[in-house]
């Protein structure tokens, strides 16, 4: 379309920062002709300690007319755990039904990792997770009893539905399908949580009949674990489950640049509501307001939702960009927030 | 005590293999005046296909009996995923209370790790997991619905106790304050798990307060995953649950040398009933058979077992003859099951 109506949240910590520079490539990078129009939401910790509210009916009201949402990071030490991130973010991602939380990781030329690679090997790490977004043990389902006392019994609740899994997994194989290795993991634990894995492994199987060219695998998650850090170049397309996949994706994160540099896309695949972009990072309050946080996660996503808005090209460009730039980077010239967002913004400009 | 009564479940796989010279070892480590007997139980995929039982009660009883139990591996891709998983490994860790499931990581030198480490950050590696072993998503709790039609509905219940969780959070406070470092890192998810990650935390605070020379420090456990490959030397011991633990505890055998290294204890401190001893590894069916299978893992398992019955210099005679054997590998000259067993014992011997 020719014009995009963003809304955008820049939420806790560096996410103010991080959320800048997002939006400065996204200007450089659009067509003229391409309008953009922002709404900015205050939301997050500063608005919880003014107001208690984490996310206004109001709020998701206005925030469901946009195209998409940018966000930058919620949390804060300052509010009690899990307040603003039951109470904001997965609030948002479970009201805009954001099934397929999308995490694609590279591990580009020139960036460290903590992985003793050679070049091919690098070369060839290239995966993408699609992290169910609105079940499993994410559901809030559980309780705790006689809270506080030494007789407590805390639950927490897994729900998995046979309508959620076959979605996501089937946009899963969409995704392998579109790759040329045409490769498509399935991470669960089917060994221990037979109800939920079993479930899992059977609509993954009835589904992949409708994908002959897509070979597939699957692995419990702990020896996913492994060989994230053996062989990353194994994995094209990882789908999983919201917990296992919020842990991989950390770790994934890790091994391919650290999480300066990944991006998500919290999609809703339909189109009934706006899909969220942004970066895997948490707010990282100890760095943030200093110019120290990298803001190439957020500029990534930013690339992922101009994907997801018909924008393939910008999306190119963006990320063709980032590539760029890492690999003239040098690690022992330290760059600001802004340095690195002017930088990205010329050259996707150009 | 002057005698082991064991009992050997050698399992599955490369079980049989393994465990063959675990017993190896610990016959060689023993002092002439230590009786040891040992029975072996036939248990696993073989026997399930013959009769159809995993466990059955006499068996079990039978099992109480001993001092403690060596295990080699459980599972084969010929029984349905989860039959032998939880009708035999995980019926002996609940039957048995078996509440500190105990992981050792050292990062030996001369020892291959995907890591791109210094031989100063090498040194440092050395932490301890002491993982949950009868409460949280292992508990089995949790069913499903409409099985196999799109209607279906699976949940797993992760089920937390303040009784569970002290006992064990307090069996870790004792093993840091014990280590040299005395630093203790809890992993949970807090921010989304609310319920069991806030007992979780709210006893650890609390326990805490009982051992003031633990520095304590609290870590979700997707910033877990990223420590592990990015620092692993910042740890030293670590208490988290059952699923987390499992998950953490492959991630840090493939960073510290692989899981043909990783020992484990299924220990019950309190004597009630026999620990139970195995490598992290599963039963490799791929392998099994061919003599490949590294039976280190097992043997320093038997270390744990000697220490647990109180055997403290053969479990470090155990443990150094190993750090040495591993100095001395050339990964050029590949060595088999049987070989690195003899050279195990002979060394231990000495
Ligand atoms: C902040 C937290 C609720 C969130 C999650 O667990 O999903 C984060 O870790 C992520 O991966 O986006
Ligand atoms: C085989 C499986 C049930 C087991 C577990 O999940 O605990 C294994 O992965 C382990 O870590 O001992």
């Amino acid at each position: 379309s020719r014009s995009i109506n963003l809304a955008v949240v820049p939420g806790d910590g560096i996410g103010q920062e991080v959320v800048a520079q997002g939006l400065k490539v996204l200007r450089s990078v659009l067509p003229q002709d391409v309008k953009l129009e922002t709404k900015e939401y205050d939301l997050g910790a500063q608005r919880w300690h003014r107001t208690g509210e984490t996310l206004p009916d109001a709020e998701l009201e206005s925030l469901k007319g946009h195209d998409a949402i940018l966000l930058g990071a919620i949390g804060d030490p300052s509010v009690p755990s899990g307040v603003l991130e039951r109470g904001l973010l997965l609030k948002l991602r479970f009201a805009f039904d954001h099934y397929v939380n999308l995490r694609p990781s590279k591990l580009f030329p020139n960036t460290a990792t903590p992985l003793a690679v050679g070049d091919e090997q690098r070369g060839a790490i290239d995966f993408v997770v699609v992290r169910e977004g609105t079940e499993g043990p994410y559901t809030g389902n559980g309780g705790s009893l006689r809270t506080g006392t030494p007789a407590e019994v805390a639950t927490e609740v897994s729900v998995n539905t046979a309508y959620g899994v076959e979605r996501v997994v089937r946009d899963a194989y969409e995704r392998a399908n579109a790759r040329p290795r045409k490769k498509l993991t399935l991470v669960h634990k089917n060994n221990v949580l037979v109800y939920a894995g079993h479930m899992w492994k059977n609509i993954f199987d009835k589904v992949g009949q409708e994908y002959p060219d897509v070979t597939t695998d699957y692995l419990h998650v702990d020896a996913a674990t492994i060989f994230f850090v053996t062989q990353p170049e194994r994995f094209d397309v990882i789908v999983t489950d919201n917990l296992f996949g919020d842990i991989l994706t950390d770790l994934a994160a890790a091994v391919t640049g650290g999480i300066g540099l990944a991006a998500s896309g919290n999609i809703n695949p339909t189109g009934e509501f706006p899909s969220m972009f942004e970066p895997v990072h948490g707010s990282a309050p100890d760095i943030a307001g200093q110019g120290k946080a990298d803001p190439t996660a957020t500029v990534l996503s930013v690339a992922l939702l101009l994907r997801h808005l018909g924008h393939e090209t910008e999306a190119v460009r963006i990320e063709e960009a980032v590539a760029a730039d890492l690999a003239e980077r040098d690690a022992s010239v330290p760059r600001t927030t802004d340095e690195i967002g002017d930088a990205l913004a010329v050259r996707v400009a150009s």
